[in-house]
Order: C-alpha cells, then sequence, then structure tokens
C-alpha cells in the first residue's frame, strides 16, 4: 500500500504529532511471529516487567495500557473510592484535555488548585485537601501531579518528596502523570526512579506516546498497597488491549536501552534552542521556565497569525497571547532555525 | 531489539492471539514519515473515511478506536440517553466478556436474551423491547446483534433486515457488533454492505484486530441521524488515538483492496475443515453451526484436558464441557491437521 | 388548608398507594418541636438506633434513606466495588422497576437468575456466581434476596442461611431487599431478627413506606465489615434528609412497639382472605403461593378488564394474563369481599 | 409514641436545623385519606401542578424531588449529555456540600467561577464558558447559579436576566438553585416569576425544606424546551416518592396562599436584626451584604469558640474566622437577642 501524504510538514503544536521512532516500528516487527496469549499473558509483556523493575524497582507492576487519558484515569480510580476527591493543579491535563473522563468514567471530582507554574507545594496540599470525615465533602484520595509539567516546568526530586509527604501524611496517595516524564528525567539528569519511586510517588502514568511511540502509555504501580482492582479497572475502562505484545514490544524498545532518554534529551535541547532563539527576538516574552520540551511565549497577536499560516501550533492563552510550542524527538536543528527565522520575519512585517 | 520468544506456539484458543498480517505492518511504516496533524485529522484518516464509504454507502462516518469494547460502548452510548436499556443476546460479547464496561462507562442497562444459537429475531424484539412509557423500566434505545455471532453463526442479510425493520418499528435503533464482521461477509459472499447499510443497520462496530490487524477497530455511523455526540463520547470514553494516522493506515489497508475478505474467508476454511475433520471422530458433538471461523464442540472431558496441554482453546461451558476452537488468519492446514490428529489420539488415549 | 380529594377510591394496586397510619403522623407532630441538628445527628435518630439495634443485635447500624431504590442501590455499592456484578433474582425489583438506578447510580451489573417463585437457592447462587478471577468478568461481590419476594413468597430462615452460607463461601456479602420484611415476619411467626442477622444477612433495606410510613426505608447493616463508605455513598447518592428527625420518628413509631406486626400481619390476613375469596372462583388461578400480602392470579382478561374499571390493580404478565394484588395495612374485609364480590360479577358477565 | 426530646437548643447553624411549620403538619393529614395512584398520579400533586403554573406560568411543569441535592442534580442532568459541563461559582452548593453528586450520579464536570459574592454575571459566563466544539473539552450546557446565594446575597431580576442573556446566547441553560428562592422574593419585593420565568431561567430547583417544610424539592421546569428525560431521570436517579401525595401536600399548602412569604420574610427579618446587633458590636466585621436569611461575620477566634458552646453555629472558613449564622422561620426576636447578648458577653470576656 502506498499513501500519497501531503507534503510532510513540520511544526511544533505538540509531540503527539510526530513520527514514531524506526527502532519503536522494528520492535513490533520483531515480535510478529506466531500466537502470543492475548490480554498481557504474552512473552513480551513478561518481559515489559523486567525492564520496568530495572527502572523503578523490584516492588513495580505495570499495566499497559492505550493512552494517557486511560493511564490517568486508572489510575486515579484504583487509588480512590466512589467518594473520593482528587487534588490536582487546575492547568492539569485530566483537568483540561481529557474532556472529562475522570468524572464520566471513574464519578471522581477533582479539587483544582490555582498554581501559575503548574506544580502542587506541600502548602498547597494542606490547603486543598480538607473536609476530611465531613460528609458534605468528596474525601481527598490521592494528589495527581504532573512531570513534566504541561507548562513546561519540572519538579526537582526534593519538590515531588515534599509534595508527596504533605499527601501521605494526611493520607493520600501520590498520582504522577508521566506523559512527558522521559523529558523531566533528561532535564535533571537522574534516573526516573529518583522523583518517582524514591520521592513518594505511588502510582505513575508513564508516557511512551509522545516520546516516539506509536501507542502504548502504561500505568506503573510503584507502591502495590496503594491500589486496588487495577486489572478489572483496566478492563472495564475499555484500557485493555488484546494484542498486547505489539504494545509491550515499543514499551520495552523504548525503556530497555537509553531510547527513552536520547529521545527526550533531543527534544529539550530542541526547546532550549527555539527558546534561546525566540527570546532573543523583541516583543517575544517566554513566560515560563524551559526545562523541558515546551516552550511558553507571549508574542504579538498578528505575527502569530501570520507565522501560524507557515507552522502548525497551538495559542494557549486567548487573552493575553500566550503560545505554546512543542518539541519532539523527531525535531531538527533545522526545523527550529527555519521557525526561529520566520518568526523573526513575521514580527518584522 | 530482539526477544527470545518462546517457542511459537499455535493454538485455536481466540483470532487475538494471532499475528499481525505483514501488510498491516507495511502500512504502518509507508505513513511513518514527518509530522501529521493529531485525533484524526490526518491525512490517512481522511483516506479511511473514503475508503469506509467505498464498502458502506457516502452517508458513512468512521470514527477510529482501540478495541471492540470500545467500539460497542461508544457506539451504544451515542445511540442512547441516560435512561436508556440495549436489547442483547445473553451471549453478547458486551455482556459476557467486557467486564461489565457498558454499565460501567455509559451506565446501560442490557435487557439480554436468552438465544441459544446467538441471534435475536423479530419475535425476540417484540417481546423483550418493552415498557416504553414506564417510568419505572428502562427504555429501550437500541437492539445490538453480532455479525458473526459469539457462537459462530451468521445472520442472513434477510434475518438482519427483519430484526432491523421490527427495531425501528419500535423506535429502537440497530447496532451492530462487527468484531468478525469480515468472516460473516466470506461466509455469506455477499458485500458487507449488504448485510449492514442495505438491511437496517444503524451503527457497526467494525473489528479488524481480531482479522489480523495491530490495533484498530472502529465505530462506523451508517446512519447519522441515529447517534448524537460520537466525538465526545469517543474522546471522553478513552477511545480516542493522537497518533490516529497508525491505527487509521491498518484499517485503509485492510480495506482498500481484499485484505479484509481474503484474511477471513481463509479463517473461515479453516474452521470449516477443522469441524469436519473433528465432527467425524466418536464422541465429538459439533454443537453450533459453523458458519464462520469459530467451531463449538462437545467433547469428553477428560480428551478435553489433555488435548489443551498440547493446543490452546478454551472451554465454553464447564457444565456440559462443550469447548470453542477459532481459527484466524495465519491458522494453517497443516495446523488443523494436526489438531485434529491430536484430538483423535486423546479421545482414543 | 381543605384538599377536595377525589372520592378515597380503594384498591389493590399497590402497598404504596395506601394511607399513613395515625400513629405515624402522630410520632412527626411529636417530634415537631424546637431545633434539632440535621442529618441524622438528632436525638430521634439516636433513639432510632437503639430500637434498631433491639431488633437486630448490638452490632446493627441504621441509615435512613428516602425509599426503596435509594435504600438498595447505596446498600450494593457499599458491598461492591466498580468492578462488581451482583447476583438477584430476573423478578428482583432492583432489576425490574428501579429504572436501572443500580447500573446508573453505582455501575453495577446486574447477574439476573431465572426463580419462578422469586427466591434464589444454594445451587442457583452456586451456578450464576461466577468468573471469579476472570478480567473479562465482572466479579462477583453480593447476592440480593428479597424477603418476602416481589412475589408474594416467603423464605424461611433455613433457607434465607442457606443462600447466605453458599454466598459467604464464595466470598459475597448478603443484601436482603426487605422492602415487605414485616409481611414475611408476620407470615414466618418469627422476630425479623430469625431471617437476617441470624441467617447470615449482612446489609438490609429496611421497608416503612409499604407498610404504612409516609415516607422512610433504612439501610440496616448487619455486618459492619460487609460495607465501606456508607455514609458518604447516602449522601452522594441523594438519599441524606437534611431533618431527618422526622424520618427517624417514622421508624420510631413503627418498630418501638409492635405497630410494624400489626399492619404487616393484618395486610397479610387480608391478602389470605382475598386468595380464598378468589381461587375459589372458576376461571380464576392462583398462581404463586400467598404467604405475604402479595396475590397473584391468571384471570381472563376480558373480566379483568372490566374488574379494572371498578378497582386499580396491575397486569404482571401481558402474555399470560396473571394479575397481581396487593393488601395493605389499610385495607378492610369490606375491601376485600367487595373485590371479590366484583370479580364474581365479571367473571359471570 | 413520647420522645423524650432533649431540651430543644436554639441556633444559627442552618436553616434545616428547624422544625415544621404547623400548617405543613396539618396538610398531610389532610390528605391522608384513602388510597392514592402512587408516583405522582394523585389528585393532591395535580392540585400542585396548578398552584406551580400559578406562581410561574402556564409552561411550568413540577417535579416533587426529595431534597436539594436531587433536585439540582436531576435539573442539571436533565439540560446536559454526557459530554456536557456546568458553569457555576465556586460556592455553589452542588460545587461544596453535595458530596459530589453531580459528578458520580450525572457523570457531570463542573466549572467553578471564582465569585467573593457568590454571583455569577455576563462577564464570568462569557470568561469560563469556553472550549465550544473542541473534543478535548467537556461542552458547556448550563450556567447554575442560585438564588439567594450560598453567601447570603441576591440576585436583582436585571442581574439574573443579564446572566441568562449571556448563557442563552452560547446555547447554555440557566439553571437555579433556589433552595432558598422563598428568601430572595422576599428581600426583592417581587413575585418569585419576576426573577425566573421572566428573568430567563430555564429550570429552578424549588426549596421547600428550609423554609418550613418536613421534607420537600421541586424541580420546577419553566422552559420545557430546555430538559429532555426528566421524568426518568428523577426515577433512576432516586428522587421519585411513592407516596408522593405527601409531599405535594407539603408543597400546596407552601404555596397556595402566602406561607412560603410570611416565613420566608420572617427570616429574613431575623437575619437583619442579628447583624444590625452583632454588627454594631466592637471586634465583629459583617462580611457580605445581608440581603436574605444568613449573616456571614468574621468574629475574633476564642469568643467564637467560646459563643458556640451555647449556641450551635458553623465556622465558614477556618483560615480566616469567618462564621456562619443562619436564621429561620422560626427564629424569635428573643433568639437573636440572647445570642447577641451572648455575643457581647464572649467579646468582652
Amino acid at each position: 500500500m502506498t499513501f500519497a501524504l501531503p507534503d510532510p510538514k513540520r511544526g511544533f503544536a505538540s509531540d503527539n504529532q510526530a513520527s514514531v521512532h524506526p527502532e519503536i516500528l522494528a520492535a513490533m516487527a520483531a515480535v510478529n511471529e506466531g500466537h502470543q496469549p492475548a490480554y498481557g499473558e504474552d512473552a513480551v509483556t513478561a518481559r515489559l516487567r523486567e525492564v520496568v523493575r530495572g527502572h523503578f524497582g523490584a516492588a513495580a507492576e505495570v499495566f499497559p495500557v492505550f493512552n494517557g487519558t486511560g493511564a490517568n484515569v486508572v489510575s486515579l480510580q484504583a487509588m480512590s473510592r466512589p467518594w473520593s476527591a482528587v487534588v490536582c493543579p487546575e492547568s492539569a491535563h485530566i483537568n483540561t484535555d481529557e474532556c472529562g473522563a475522570a468524572e464520566k468514567i471513574a464519578g471522581l471530582k477533582l479539587v483544582t488548585v490555582p498554581a501559575p507554574d503548574g506544580k502542587l507545594t506541600p502548602e498547597l496540599v494542606e490547603r486543598y485537601a480538607t473536609g476530611f470525615g465531613n460528609i458534605q465533602r468528596r474525601q481527598p484520595s490521592a494528589v495527581s501531579i504532573t512531570q513534566s509539567t504541561e507548562l513546561g516546568t519540572v519538579y526537582t526530586p526534593q519538590e515531588v518528596a515534599a509534595v508527596a509527604a504533605a499527601a501521605h501524611e494526611r493520607g493520600l496517595g501520590v498520582h504522577m502523570d508521566g506523559a512527558r516524564i522521559a523529558n523531566a528525567a533528561a532535564a535533571l539528569g537522574v534516573p526516573m526512579r529518583a522523583f518517582t519511586t524514591d520521592a513518594g510517588v505511588d502510582v505513575l502514568s508513564f508516557g511512551g506516546t509522545k516520546n516516539g511511540l506509536l501507542l502504548g502509555e502504561a500505568v506503573v504501580v510503584l507502591n502495590p498497597g496503594a491500589v486496588e482492582g487495577l486489572a478489572f479497572l483496566r478492563k472495564s475502562s475499555m484500557q485493555l488491549a488484546s494484542k498486547m505484545r505489539y504494545v509491550s514490544a515499543q514499551l520495552v524498545a523504548l525503556l530497555d536501552g537509553d531510547l527513552w532518554l536520547r529521545n527526550a534529551a533531543h527534544a529539550n535541547a530542541m526547546a532550549r534552542r527555539l527558546a534561546d532563539a525566540a527570546g532573543a527576538l523583541p516583543g517575544v516574552r517566554i513566560t515560563q521556565d524551559v526545562q523541558a520540551n515546551t516552550v511558553f511565549a507571549i508574542v504579538p497577536k498578528d505575527a502569530a497569525e501570520r507565522l501560524r499560516k507557515r507552522f502548525a501550533f497551538y495559542t494557549w492563552d486567548e487573552r493575553t497571547g500566550e503560545v505554546r510550542w512543542v518539541c519532539s524527538f523527531d525535531t531538527t536543528e533545522e526545523d527550529v532555525d527555519a521557525f526561529a527565522a520566520a518568526l523573526a520575519e513575521e514580527l518584522a512585517a
């Protein structure tokens, strides 16, 4: 089959518009032999379990799912009861971009915390995790933090540990939305374990799709005592793949070696390069610390409009004119430089 | 990456234990170039829309999803309201094998109909779709039929049309779970359209995974007036792939040509061969018409137990000793003959 | 205020069409003094707790709710997890007459058991409570039995104990829908405790409304280890009365003394009288044992239609012409005799 | 039956700790005669329909329910779809005090708006009702405003009309939580219709319990085109009373005449008296306009703690020491004066 794909435009709209890393495609082909038990009883998923334990510790359990929303909602419901509330930043993906799946699928109530840099703190946990024992109120069951955040910032291991301690003190579990976890690890220069298992995170939504996979995320349970019913929740939440070997093969290819880190470090470097180039232009203000693979900037609206006709990217805040530029594993230096040059042109136009 | 896959055992447990057809892997590689808009705005999904219309008519709309449960639940909720009931055979996959996703995700109530061959009839619809206007009762919104059925039987186009007429007469929509729709078309020797669009089916769960795909199903809306909110339901039900081009590419590869039919016809032929061979053995009783790719048989329990050590398959009914053997696109004549020979040995043991 | 109520027709449609016992109205007036804490922290509800323990044992905990559906769904969710299934007879009120509240509110899946007399048995529990550990299947969490049943039959204490033992053996809890529990106790001539706490029932939906209350039911937890989160589930399921003293006062008036038994015994006696009179008429067949306050009979359809113009009652099964006649605490001998005479007339017409 | 009620303490904790107005008890006794059809088919509920139309216009439809949470959630779900979001102030009862029933029962997502006086404005609607057509976002279906608000403030008819116009312009319906609607009408000196039907409100949660009823609220549909499936939603949400005549009788007694207004006007006057007395004390700051029956004040924490031992009331904000005092129809001038005197004593202590 050949597709007449239109001229392959490149852009900065999202790391999920990127392609699939060739090693990932190769991994799927490598397991395409004979029959395998379905639903995760296969040999490839068994191998994935070992690989994940190598990264996250001997207690870690991995449950591959289809997408990030699935990972988040299944994780949070497994940490909760029908009368629970989850504390998260207002900017959390579960709050802003999952079409209310947490409410629809799990009946959860989100307690959303204003957090300009996208990060919770122990003080915010103390202030928003309240109402314990009050039957008029949902009972806080968990906090959910995102690493790297939706605003391109990164928690240090110490910051995660402090939030986790504040949560655990109050009986709450700690969930991390790690849709871009590899970008955080690359930014911090530490193993993923340093700011997850070792910092007190109980359950992780591990993200692969934004880091070069075709389709594959996973719930990684770091503290098995923090969840219940995960296998049943995954299935009844429609997140259990039948031919799971092909999802697991992608995750193994990403994690059994350094592909996860190479891809993420490159994307981060491209974001740094872009922020440096754009931030130097008059009229552009970089609005968040560029710690991972995402750049937020305020750009004059007319320039942004013209630029968008040349490269894809999203407006983040219609009111302020803030835009978001995301780099991915397949963003090249040429892409960045061409984009920065185009931005300069449009600013001058 | 190389996996030390265990000796690739083959069996008859399910068509979702089969491998991926090489043309499907090739299609994913063929679209792996550059960036593409996410969430279905890409050029590959646009091509899929055309291909689906070629099969199912100009009004057909296609919404790729991750798995069959997702296709079924999203379809049925889009045809329903929070006070709706769905009439289906007791043997329906949504009733028996989806861990109650319809109840959990959509709050639906299933009205389950005893149907020994897995098929609804107009008389059964009349008998079980009741309670209209009674506020103590869920209001019937749809019937859900499976083609080919979970029991390996096939509705003729006339049978589907009769059920659909009975449903429509009462204001119910018609959903078809087509996890094995290609097997039905191959069995009947007609286009899929003959027993879907042309027979009055409103919404189809189109199945690809059991017919050689890696992972890919789709809601195909044949009657757009029968659904509401499908795009939002797909997203909030966690069934929207970000890098959708890779799901769509598989579906295009299956449907744009005759791969769907080749795969299914072969699986059906293998089931026929197996039924003929096994049915001729003393002590074996074939319990359902073998019309598609699945064989049901009652085998002495001790023989079945011994046979299971050599080939994977499931017991369907512990009480009667009925077993299920499923053939797939990659089942070979040698597989079938070896299995039949082993069965003969175990019966004689 | 005076209402021009239409001629107060009496009938046999349901015990929830009856009036309120004068002692119940008096009890509400008796507590109508001053302020009381809301939501059950009041002195009347405290008294109810004692009264309930007198009936059901020292471990019993009572949670008043608004209606029977509320009692059932809150009870069952407190005994379940989001991946649970509840085994009940097909005729169970939760299955047939609650507009799918169990599915909508709690996301439960009901496994419905054909049971011609409305009663589960250990054998039926064994047969239908299956799929343990199978992730494709909801996990059975509880059986729900109704006493007296929707078909007017009554479990003996031994029968309840046998069902409960079969359930507990498999790790299932035992729920009793006691919308008409007093009728069962009156029929059996034993305390309610004999077939609840002492027979292994874990949670009871205690019914008051059908036995002379204005509005008042209660979840009675007999085995506190069998439930979790009941207070939160009651509130979030919209079943927590603010001015609870008035609901509790009704329940105290019913249970602190023998009003519950007087009312129920009278209703049962009226049903017996009606069954005897009607059953003696040619053309009438009593179809269920008349053990409580409900009579089921098959009557020629034309006679039933004419009779219905004179007295309210429901058709139970349109196909067979089976009708249901329910007696209540305020049904008089005159009501019964007039009804039987009218039936005789219509049969002869 | 006699209850040894403890010394009937009076307080300012909530209007739902008050007693029942004697005319309400009398109304229930007045309809306690003979049988009546259940579930709202009775003559009393028919009379209620007329009375409600007299207040709210000829198109109004009334659906009695058990409590305010029930009224709110049933209303909002009837105005929404499974992919909807509801815009409301952060202080809305549905957000703060219903244990997440909207999320649990209806799967709704609440978009909560910071609003220091508890009131939405057209500007806030414009700012928070966004994301139309974006599949990552819940689609706004309705705004929910509270009259009088949870903060004791009152919308003018013009203010409601402006919010409603902003909502309707964007295709959103307008829901009013009228748990204290009578207090608002009394404060404004206008008929309830002036700020509901005539101001563009589509659906009203009419509150009776806080205004002297035993137990009784109602969904009042002012714009029948704005809802779907209300009767089924009420039933499946467990808010349908079987012996409804007794709920309807209370509502008729409240509304057919001026009891609703007398009760509310008195409660408002008591709040005014309390605010005047307390506000004059040094160290007390009244924090919200006292427009209805609720007073918010900041009081030194130690004085508040001592005062609470003598009179019941709630702390509203632990951080600031803000307290809430609610007056009800049975609050007397003596109650207020005694409370104010006690407050003065504790401030001086």
